[in-house]
Order: structure tokens, then C-alpha cells, then sequence
């Protein structure tokens, strides 16, 4: 489950409530594409903006449309307690892994992020993802720390932050890595501008931003780099760098995917949850030009 | 309201709920110490942490065991339809007045973080404080964005984060501020070892955390800044220099006040909601250590 394209849907809402129909058809268009895994109520789902019963209801209805396609639900919160809750209801409502970042208000220790870990591991039945990601928790693991929680035997895969463009320096990151965690514990890449670099180098999944919405152009993209072929697979990469250099303009990947889904009509407007805007103006103007000339599908 | 001292007491508990009788009680200290103002659910007061109904519960307890101080409740959240809930919530216990923190997972934008404030302030009828942490918020507010967000009404008092040692330099920062937002909006200094330079570089409040475990030992310091006694002032926080220095090595204030509510008995043990942890071992004989030497009330 933890290997190949894992593809992250957003969740359409407004201020009102989760739009389930548009989200549903996203799930459906991922299924039918057949993606390795689908990773819902990622910080692309934005999760971290819903409260637990519309994260149950969220996973329920991923579940229910993804076919035979695993899903993967994230779980993180700031509170333990809370995680543990959105833990159980994913697993109530299907899930086949679970996606955990150590969410912080307050800074974290290394020891607390442990314990949480440790803690959530030890009430999981089915297998959990590391989501490291900086950007969004502010919390730094080091390499030492990813080896001890990779010990806990419900750890099956760690989602990696973006590895640098250089292959041999993102070779290396990706052997230091590996060392330290068991053989049978995938590392995924995040950052969809870093993917090809970061399967070339090693990691055993994308999790992937773009896979959500446009799967097939993802699913070409992982298969070239599973096949060992560097050229085809970095060439899919640098076809895409309009929509790389949108993110790198934007803070990130989850503003301009928004958009896009807003401009082609996958969801209504506004799907983001307040305070949160899509972009507007020239800004989306240049999204709605960017797609309009690449061949996305 | 924001001015002089304001007392941000902790709110225990464990993953079983709030310690209300110990949080009513630590309340009624500051009460009878006559801070100037409680601010009840900050960052020390763990709000990102609780739920709504926990969060109007704490504010209604805190409202009906301060007598005759004005109470300040944090009603900052991840999303601005829980935000709307939380001022609603704090302005039915009775708060006096709110403060709002720009909380983030996604990275936001000056656009969104204006439109937040503008949102909740045309939905209240008391008077808010901005809450400018980016230790926490990981946003980190311009002059510029004050000065536009200092202008709606309801804007009365700016919570900045810590200024720098140096006296002249903190003066400067507190007149850049100054000269952008109305004269009637008072700036207040966060963080306790900046206290007597931020008071005696023009901050007309602060918002101390130290201050809702030992009022009085707040209120001398505050006083003594208020009354213009440079020499007072400094030699107090000077006094209180071991505590800093806890605090710069455990990373804030947070933990170190929850270690020492602990050791004093004036909270059970635990008192933070998981992942957090309060002090042990070695760290927490250091803190009982300086909390022995120092002579607080």
C-alpha cells in the first residue's frame, strides 16, 4: 500500500460544510485511474481545518468510492486524545493505513513526538505512515528519531519532505535515511516538484498533490520512474515546471491545486475552508493559464 | 482592560478532562492579587488544545471566580467558522474582552490573516487583542498589516512578542509600532524575561505568564515599570533571572510554569494534554531548585 502513487484528493468545502458529491467524484476519478493508494485527509484534504465527525464522514465516503483502490486516512491533530479518536474512526470506516504527522501549537520534543507515536501505534490495527513534514508542523525529526519510531511494528512507511534537485545529494539523503529504519519500511516522497528526483533516488512512493487531481499524468510520471527510465521520468517532471514554479510562487502545492480544481470545475468556489482563499486575480488567471497549456489528465 | 498587568493563569488537566476546581481556585488567586486583567485560555492557558465546549466552560468558570477583573478569553482556532464559535461562546460567559492569534497549519497570507481579523471583529461586541506569537502561529505580522488591522474598531490592544534587552532598541521597536496603529490601541510585551524592557520601552501592558501562577511578584515588577522606576523594575526581573533562564532552555514559558504548578501543588499531576509534558527527571529537580531560592507569591 505504501509504495507506488499515493494520491492525495483535496476535501470541497465551504464554510457551510463538506461539498460529498464533489468529493466523492474526485475519489472515483482516482479509482478509475487506479492509483496505488489514495491518501485522504492529507494536509491536501486539509484535515487539520475539520472537526473529527466530518473526518469520520470524510474517510466513510473515500472508502466507499475508491473500489478496491487502499485508502489512507490522516489522523493527526494537536492533542493525543484527538488523534486517537480520529484513529479509531478511520479504521471504523475502512481505512486500510493511517497517515500520522506530529501536528504543534506548542514546539514539540523528540520525546514527546515519540510518545505519540508510541501511543497511537499501540491502539492502531492496521499498518501507519510517518508524515514528516516541517513545512506544516514546524517539527523537525531527526534521522535518530525516524530509526526509533520506525521500530514500532505498526510504522510501515515514512512520507519524507522534498529532496534536494541534485540526485546524488538526494541519493544520499535517501541511503541515510534507509539505514537507520527496518528494510520493510517504505519512504515516500512529498513536494510533487521533488518526485521524480526522489523515486530515482530511491523512495518507494509519491505522495502526490497533482495525483489527485490529475492521476494519470502522476501514474506515467511513477511507472517511468519505477522502471528505471531516468529520462522519460524526468522529462514527465520538467514538462510540469509551469505548474513547480506556481507552487514554489504560492507557499506550496495546496493554494494553486485549489485553484485548478475551482477553474476546471471539480469543485465550486470557494473549497477552501476560511481563512484559507484560493488564489485570485492575476494570480489565478496565470493558474487557469498554465493548465490550459499543459495536457493534464 | 489592557493595560498594566494581565495574568494568564494555566488551565489543568488530563486526558480525562479540565481540573476545574484547581483552575477555579488559581483564578481566585489572581482575583485577589488585583491583576489588572485575566487572560484566560492563551497559549499558557492551552486553548489550541481544548474543544469548543471546553473552551466555553473555561471561560465561564474563569469569568464567574474573577469578581471584579475583566477577563480576556483566547478564542484563536485553526479556522474561522471555529474562531466565530469561540467569540460568540467567550462574549456568553461574560468576557470582557478577546484575543485572537493568527493559528496556522497552512502558512497564511497577510490577505487572509486581514481578512480573519476583520471577519470576527464585525461579528463581536467586546474589544479584541491581537496576539502576535509567531513562535506559535508561525505568521509572522508586518507594521504594515498591524497598522491596516489596528484600524477596525473593535482593535484595542496589540500583544507583541518578546523586544530585545537593550533598552533603546526596544524603544525603537515600540515606536515603530506605535507611530502605525491609533493612539488609543495600547501595545502589551509577551514573553516574562522582557517584561521590565518592554513596560519601560513604552509597552503599556504585559501579558505574563508568570504572572498567573505569582501575581504579586507580577504586579511589583509592573508597577515599579508603571511608576517610571527604571532601577526597581530591572533589579525585580534581574531577581528573577534563573526562571528565564529555565525558560530559554525549555524552549518557553509553557512548561516550566506547568512544572512548577505541579511541584507547588497548586495543579495534580499531569497537567498538560499529550503529546505536551511537563518537566522530569534532572529538569524538574532544577526547577524545584530555583523555585526554592527564589522567593515568589
Amino acid at each position: 500500500m505504501f509504495t507506488g502513487l499515493s494520491a492525495f484528493p483535496l476535501t470541497p468545502m465551504n464554510e457551510q460544510g463538506i461539498h460529498e458529491n464533489e468529493f466523492s467524484r474526485l475519489v472515483m476519478g482516482l479509482a478509475e485511474a487506479r492509483v496505488d493508494s489514495i491518501g485522504v485527509l492529507g494536509s491536501t484534504g486539509n484535515y487539520a481545518y475539520l472537526n473529527a465527525e466530518e473526518r469520520a464522514r470524510v474517510a466513510k465516503l473515500c472508502v466507499e468510492h475508491a473500489g478496491p483502490v487502499p485508502v489512507v486516512v490522516g489522523i493527526g491533530a494537536l492533542r493525543t486524545r484527538d488523534v486517537l479518536v480520529n484513529a479509531e474512526n478511520a479504521q471504523q470506516a475502512g481505512a486500510s493505513g493511517v497517515l500520522l504527522a506530529p501536528v504543534s501549537y506548542q514546539k514539540l520534543t523528540d520525546d514527546e513526538v515519540y510518545t505519540l507515536y508510541e501511543t497511537v501505534c499501540s491502539s492502531l490495527s492496521v499498518p501507519l505512515c510517518v508524515y514528516d513534514n516541517p513545512g506544516t508542523t514546524h517539527f523537525e525529526f531527526s534521522d535518530e528519531l525516524h530509526g526509533r519510531i520506525a521500530q514500532l511494528p505498526q510504522v510501515r512507511s515514512i512520507k519524507i519532505p522534498p529532496v534536494q534537485d541534485d540526485i546524488a545529494v538526494a541519493k544520499e539523503r535517501v541511503a541515510r535515511l534507509r539505514v537507520v529504519i527496518p528494510n520493510d519500511v517504505t519512504i515516500g516522497i512529498s513536494g510533487d516538484p521533488a518526485a521524480a528526483t526522489g523515486l530515482l533516488a530511491g523512495c518507494n512512493a509519491w505522495y502526490s498533490v497533482i495525483g489527485g487531481l490529475y492521476p494519470e499524468t502522476a501514474l506515467a510520471l511513477t511507472r517511468a520512474a519505477q522502471a528505471g527510465d531516468v529520462q522519460q521520468a524526468n522529462a514527465l517532471s520538467v514538462a510540469l515546471e509551469p505548474l513547480w514554479a506556481l507552487y514554489r510562487e504560492h507557499g506550496g502545492s495546496l493554494r494553486v491545486a485549489a485553484t485548478i480544481a475551482e477553474l476546471t470545475g471539480k469543485v465550486s468556489q470557494p473549497c477552501l475552508p476560511q481563512p484559507l482563499k484560493t488564489l485570485q486575480g492575476d494570480a489565478r488567471k496565470r493558474v487557469g493559464a498554465v493548465i490550459e497549456a499543459l495536457s493534464l489528465s
